[in-house]
């Protein structure tokens, strides 16, 4: 998989200045680095470097840079690229982001605070005659939901947990459905996905009453052939975001689930006292839940996240979870052919 | 049940003018009539007279008054009584509402859409020195929620479907259980109950991402045996707003569940292609997403909205529905042994 498989959209009222220095905050663990590891593997193009607060450990690999050496190489916005709970923007992350105003760059957020809101930002901007862009402010006239059944089909990534591979195996899915000849879109429903593919609706940050309508706006009537691949957001089993995953779960009326979930991971993540539910609980659940808007769902198979284990190692545990599972199961971050055998079931 | 029985609680941040003109648009059916139902049940010492659009067939019953008359009659506000689909302020109310400004009222909405926001309201108020409320504003600093256990007991209402009576069931069940010596709040998550209560958090109008944390501040810690009784909001089995529902059931983490259902309702109101469930699968899907948060909860009855049948009608079909459904079964808005046999089944 790679960011040239993914065909580029225009972007709809985005028009964000790139390329990007990318910003880790004070993230000690790469778990945190979603919307920065989605687009390095996705964007990679759009990575001119990363930049992150004296002693951080988190990394993403790529040329650390300051900003002013980052403009001089080609960067243009720097990007915040790390996930703090709840999405404010941390106080000790301010005065390296007003460093990158200073060197010439405009900032992009996708953080549920605006960056605006923040005095010190705005009198940085305003001074420097820079832009804050906020990418998680919701389309305005979103509907409530009608429930009605559209044409064309779609595909939606769950999980077991947030920030496991849910945005990551859509993105897969789509390039590979127009790899094989087939009209697909990725549906970004989040900020990172929004940054990668230049379009989207930030689903959570949309109020409450009109989740499942963001969601049928989000993929609407389409040719019979055209597929919609969604981006998942949080879980049903999920205390603080079940809501967000079961609005768009509704609205989206997928054809077709794919199950996320992070090899080794038992625990809701920063929430031990949450236990995730075994596979086949998470099958049943989520799909006697869709049935509600689309009767004749079901489950393709599981996306596995097998990050941090050896190609071998990788490809005996696929093995082996498919048997355990009764499903197709894969790591779409590793491509092969269990990738192409989940492909083949989510077409079949 | 009378509002007499409902404990006045001080208002956080409200401070509505009263009493009120109850406005009922061009509504056809009481069944759009949530607000101005509930007002006049639940508060009827605050409800002076109704007054409504030309032609517009449904009634509260109250004495109709022009606002002007309203006013003379001790009137000082009017609140928008009547609920359309997605919140919206339907044009034809506007010159009904500039008539009640001009003769001297605030203007109170439950609406999503800001009063202010409609520009003619907006010129009349600021021409005639006039408030406009939104009770439908969520507060600032809503958290993402914790998924902690919280101490103290909650119940939530939940239901089958919208506008069936989980407000009601809440302030019955919460004045009754006062009437037995116990600590007991009504927490309102709609505009209606916030209305009555003069606080609560709309959960409806929350960003999506903090209604279960909503749900966690509107019933935090309080004393063991002390019960927050916990407006239900929309149906996990509405296409439109099961995430709503969702967040709030799992936030509320309650103790006890009460179903409601709205007798010879069979499918979701307005949208005909959309079965109810049987009561069996509302229950039992309920409490497995409640046990998510709660594992001890139980469903304690049914609340079973009879209006429209005679007294007797009621009687015969409460006690034939218990013993189907094999739970305690009553219509709080008739009270009687059924619903004591209900009261008991919450604390037993």
């Amino acid at each position: 998989m790679n960011a040239a498989a993914i065909a580029p959209r225009p972007a709809q009222g985005l028009d964000l200045p790139r390329p990007y220095l990318l910003f880790l905050g004070d993230a000690d663990d790469t778990g945190f680095l979603k919307t920065g590891l989605g687009l390095r593997d996705w964007a990679p193009d759009l990575c001119v470097a990363e930049y992150k607060c004296d002693g951080a450990r988190a990394s993403l690999g790529l040329p650390v840079l300051r900003p002013a050496d980052a403009y001089r190489a080609g960067a243009r916005a720097l990007v915040l690229s790390v996930a703090s709970i709840g999405g404010a923007i941390a106080p000790p992350w301010i005065p390296y982001i007003v460093e990158a105003l200073e060197a010439g760059l405009d900032i992009i957020s996708g953080a549920h605070d605006r960056l605006a809101e923040e005095p010190c930002l705005r009198a940085a901007a305003e001074r420097l005659g820079r832009r804050l862009i906020d990418v998680r402010v919701p389309p305005p006239g979103l509907p409530i939901a009608s429930g009605k059944p559209r044409t064309g089909k779609r595909l939606l990534t769950v999980g077991t947990d947030c920030a496991l591979g849910k945005k990551y195996t859509a993105l897969a899915l789509a390039a590979a459905f127009r790899g094989r000849g087939l009209a697909a879109d990725f549906r970004a429903t989040g900020q990172t996905g929004i940054m990668i593919a230049g379009s989207g609706i930030p689903i959570d940050s949309v109020v409450s009453d009109f989740v499942a309508g963001a969601a049928e706006k989000l993929s609407p009537d389409a040719d019979p052939g055209h597929w919609d691949v969604i981006e998942g957001q949080g879980s049903i089993f999920h205390p603080s975001y079940a809501g967000v995953s079961l609005g768009l779960l509704h609205g989206s009326q997928p054809d077709i689930l794919v199950l996320c979930h992070a090899h080794g991971r038992d625990r809701i993540m920063g929430l031990p006292d949450y236990p995730l539910p075994s596979i086949g609980e998470a099958v049943d659940l989520s799909l006697q839940l869709a049935r509600r808007t689309n009767a004749a769902v079901r489950c393709a198979g599981v996306s596995l996240n097998t990050a941090g284990l050896s190609a071998d190692e990788a490809e005996a545990l696929i093995a082996r979870r498919s048997r355990e599972w009764q499903l197709p199961v894969a790591d779409p971050m590793r491509g092969g052919p269990s990738f192409e055998r989940l492909v083949d079931a989510c077409l079949g």
